[in-house]
């Protein structure tokens, strides 16, 4: 590979935040005489795609692992378990991030920029802002992007004020109408007709790690979810798999409808402490979680606030 | 206490930049409409007095822990190890720190704004010119006293060109003449003759925590290393009962001398790690470090690296 100062790569099972933030970082980083390079963690999915080429450019070269002392830029992502393969041994630069800290730690003093907002690429928006740096048309597309991707066209509780405001200002650089764009871009991500089951659960999947405890949440977006129902066998079995070789205690699989905002949770594994997590009855494999759409935020804490009183 | 929408703090045995940083972090949030208080973990050491006597103000209020779910805001530390007692309770709504993270982690997403610079307050100078916030002459001595303190004037290896740059501009804002008021500033905190060898010890001393191992360096600045070692063996003493208290695995005291930039160190418990890493015999619980005056460059990563070579 070419030699870059720096990689920048966003979380495994990349989603559109992680791809447009590293590749707005790297712009950012190029405008500022810094040579590095964003590259990813895993498959492009449909959403990003619809992204990348509706502004005709290739997704960012994918890597599997890092070299022992590689310089890296970790955007929308701070945690090892979600990160490249080897990042201990990695010597970390910089971190661009909108989540709670947790599993990570360096040898050495770096920068790191965290805000509560519900996009990195909103953070980004405000680093060009702040560095008084002209926003061109692509990198405005990219950010608006993962905006309307990671709030769901701001319908997402993580949505903040200053998430619709950058949105709204990179819809005029970029020259879209925001909800006219935004709804095709989500559209485009629910057409999971090329996916098999086990590679469904891996489209947007987290795993969270607290003390001996390994809990995974994937999460797909949908306008139908009867229509993903119809695998729900198929899918069981892939979450079943995916559990023994990883030793998950928990997994909960989202199904999130982005036209009425509510979830259908496929729940397997430790399914006692989900229900008294969130006060539900899981039935069949699965609980109804109405109004949820967040894993960061409806999800994560519930789950680890309930480990917390079970004195995990 | 009056209530306030969080409390600011810097890390236990409260250097220079702990303390103004809460003051200044305090100062840039009324600015924003944020009602927010610098409070302190610890004493108020003789450099920092001159700091705040000099401006005629008082020292933050002392404060022990924190309440379950207390709001924070965390300054020049993320380590929980050097933080307040409770603070795996606490609400962590922002960090702002130079120092490599570790034993940190939050439930919620949050602000954090870390830089690889020598200062914490060098951070915020940035902070008011990205806000294109006015710096009052209080704030631009508050400023300038950490930075002077954290880079021995700027003879430390952690200082940077940002320090420096910031530096400069703020000696401007204040009306002092850095080198003059820096050197003065520096030769208040070296005044130890109020201290007993247990509380010298804990002037400036910070506990590091990898898996099982503990260490703990503590820091003196003073024009002579000879006047200190007139007690060693009452230090030893101290140190010994701390590490007794602590479960302390190793227990470096540099004594640096501000004027010649090198540092005595008193070494006990696992010396032959010590050694091993540093390359150099301890002889009487001593090792002469010559031209190492920063804790955080030229003792910690070289102590964790060693440490990590034995596997631990």
């Amino acid at each position: 590979m070419e030699k870059y100062d720096a990689l920048i790569f966003g979380h495994k099972n990349p989603d559109t935040d992680s791809i447009c933030a590293s590749l707005v970082q790297e712009k950012y980083n190029k405008n500022n005489g810094w040579n590095t390079k964003a590259v990813r963690l895993g498959n492009i999915n449909k959403e990003t795609e619809y992204v990348l080429k509706y502004l005709g450019i290739d997704a960012p070269k994918l890597i599997n692992e890092v070299a022992d002392g590689q310089d890296v830029i970790l955007v929308d992502h701070n945690a090892f378990a979600q990160s490249v393969n080897n990042i201990e041994n990695a010597h970390i630069q910089m971190v661009v991030d909108h989540h709670r800290i947790s599993n990570f730690e360096t040898k050495e003093p770096l920068y790191y920029i965290a805000k509560p907002y519900g996009c990195t690429c909103t953070i980004l928006f405000e680093e060009f802002k702040n560095a008084n740096m002209k926003i061109e048309k692509k990198e405005a597309l990219l950010m608006l992007s993962a905006i309307v991707s990671d709030t769901l066209l701001f319908k997402s509780p993580t949505c903040t004020k200053y998430d619709v405001e950058a949105a709204k200002e990179l819809g005029k650089i970029a020259e879209v109408d925001v909800q006219t764009y935004g709804l095709d871009m989500l559209k485009a991500g629910t057409d999971l007709s090329d996916f098999s089951p086990s590679e469904l659960i891996n489209i947007d999947s987290k795993e969270f790690v607290t003390g001996n405890y390994k809990f995974q949440v994937a999460q797909i977006n949908v306008t139908s979810i009867e229509d993903v129902l119809e695998n729900k066998s198929s899918i069981e079995k892939a979450m079943e798999n995916f559990m023994t070789e990883n030793g998950t205690n928990l997994f909960i699989f989202l199904i999130t409808d982005i036209l009425n905002n509510d979830s259908q949770s496929i729940v397997l594994g430790d399914t006692k402490l989900f229900e008294k997590a969130f006060g539900q009855t899981v039935e069949n494999n699965m609980a109804l979680l109405e109004g949820v759409v967040s894993r960061k935020k409806q999800i994560v804490p519930v789950i680890l606030e309930a480990l917390e009183k079970m004195g995990n």
